[in-house]
């Protein structure tokens, strides 16, 4: 069967759309789709110009496309849900609704979803990447104080990306630290951690998975070998459970999911909203 | 007026939920929102607690709360759905209509939307974090070639965070450079940049905004200086003018838009799907 193509339109990135159309079509399993992001639809020219290459795509396929929508404005909108295609949107769905239940008309207005960055979060941010980065892989210990949360596990078992995730989405000050074969060796917390115990998460990784990670970054090195690596995870879940730290497996996990349940068992507040 | 209570309710992580709710309220300018993630709502029992949450909310503050719902089991979303609140529902409004669309049932299977990360993306997704760790701030340039783009900008022009955004959100191998203001003084184009010119795409920023940013970093510096920061924002500018790389405006824009802007202006096709 061909692939059917999928339109993701928007007057801003098209993130929203994109999110929203890949969890909905993610319940068809067994269906492929193409998809395709239309951003910065901000314009009648540009709205005429996706609703031509909608049309073109149902005339090339046979069948008309799916389109999802973030458009706000109503003008451009019309242009574009006027295309030979199955047109889902995303404001008609639910801007009723909710302007029922809060009694007010909504403005209608462009580009508010991802629109300007207000300062305020914008240094958040900012300041919470640089954080990750600083205190990224033990460089240093010395702001463990300002942390909010400090990943502890064995090199490569997604500490560095859950770090950034969590700066990133939700401005979280988050460092990491490696545990070392010598840490390993003995079961010990090591130093710097010792004082901001509350503070610790452990990440932990299947070792076949760890494995396959570590081979691709140092190919048959001994650092890559099956018996070092299941050496490194029994004792970085020996130590977790001596110093009753919690942990998570990132074997099959996203970062947003980890960052999501981090967050969710340590109770820590997002600095960001979204 | 008090600030009304929205919930967003999800089996998963409820970033989907959030993203769709903060679309739709950022609709309502001048009311004022009081938002509660409830994550991983995956059993009969995590649903009955969220309904008597809602419920007592909507006691304490004298009227039903909003939720926006991701829920895709039917069992839980109707214990949820009861609870005393505006319910809106993402799958209710978009799964009907798509299955009309696709001639298939869907699988109403909770989990999908930001479920297991399967390897080949995962790896892709740290590789280009990888990347953009060590290709960051012009430390190290000899792995250009392998680049999607190389960011160019003078100390604090939002490099590093705009990079990090395209590594995790659309795997790209993004590195940055940044502009001296030895560089600048005689506006030349680096060399370590010179053979790379195709990838260059420049960040500028209003010199009001950079002075505050770098204010904040290093207080009354001459970095931070009026002079300093309109000297390099006006060279960097001529320098990107003078070797024809197209750059961009940081000061309002988001790292989400500053992506997919760049993604669109170069035609760089995303390395993970959405």
């Amino acid at each position: 069967m061909p692939k059917r193509t999928v339109f993701f339109v928007s007057d801003q990135t098209g993130v929203t759309a994109e999110t929203m159309g890949h969890s909905l079509l993610t319940q068809f399993e067994g269906l492929e789709f193409k998809a395709v992001t239309l951003p910065f639809v901000a314009t009648v020219e540009k709205a005429a110009e996706a609703r031509e290459r909608i049309d073109a795509t149902a005339v090339a396929e046979g069948t008309p496309p799916i389109i999802f929508s973030t458009l706000i404005k109503d003008d451009l909108r019309d242009i574009v849900k006027d295309a030979n295609g199955v047109f889902l949107d995303f404001f008609d769905a639910f801007l009723g609704p909710l302007e029922a239940a809060l009694g007010v008309k909504s403005s209608h207005a462009a580009g508010r979803a991802h629109g300007m960055a207000d300062l305020q979060s914008y240094t958040q941010r900012i300041n919470a990447t640089n954080f990750a980065l600083s205190n990224d892989d033990g460089t240093q210990t010395r702001d463990y104080q300002q942390a909010d949360v400090i990943l502890v596990g064995v090199s490569r078992s997604g500490k560095t990306p859950t770090c950034l995730y969590m700066a990133l989405q939700y401005g979280l000050y988050a460092a990491n630290f490696p545990l070392t074969p010598e840490d390993l060796e003995t079961v010990r917390l090591p130093g710097p951690l010792a004082s901001h115990k509350a503070k610790l998460y452990g990440l932990t990784i299947r070792p076949e998975r760890l494995q396959q990670i570590r081979h691709e970054r140092r190919p048959n090195s001994s650092y890559a070998s099956a018996q070092q690596v299941a050496f490194e995870v029994r004792q970085a879940e020996a130590l977790f459970e001596r110093f009753g730290i919690p942990f998570l497996d990132t074997t099959d996990t996203s970062v947003e999911e980890l960052g999501s349940r981090i967050m969710q068992k340590t109770g820590i507040e997002r600095r960001l909203r979204p």
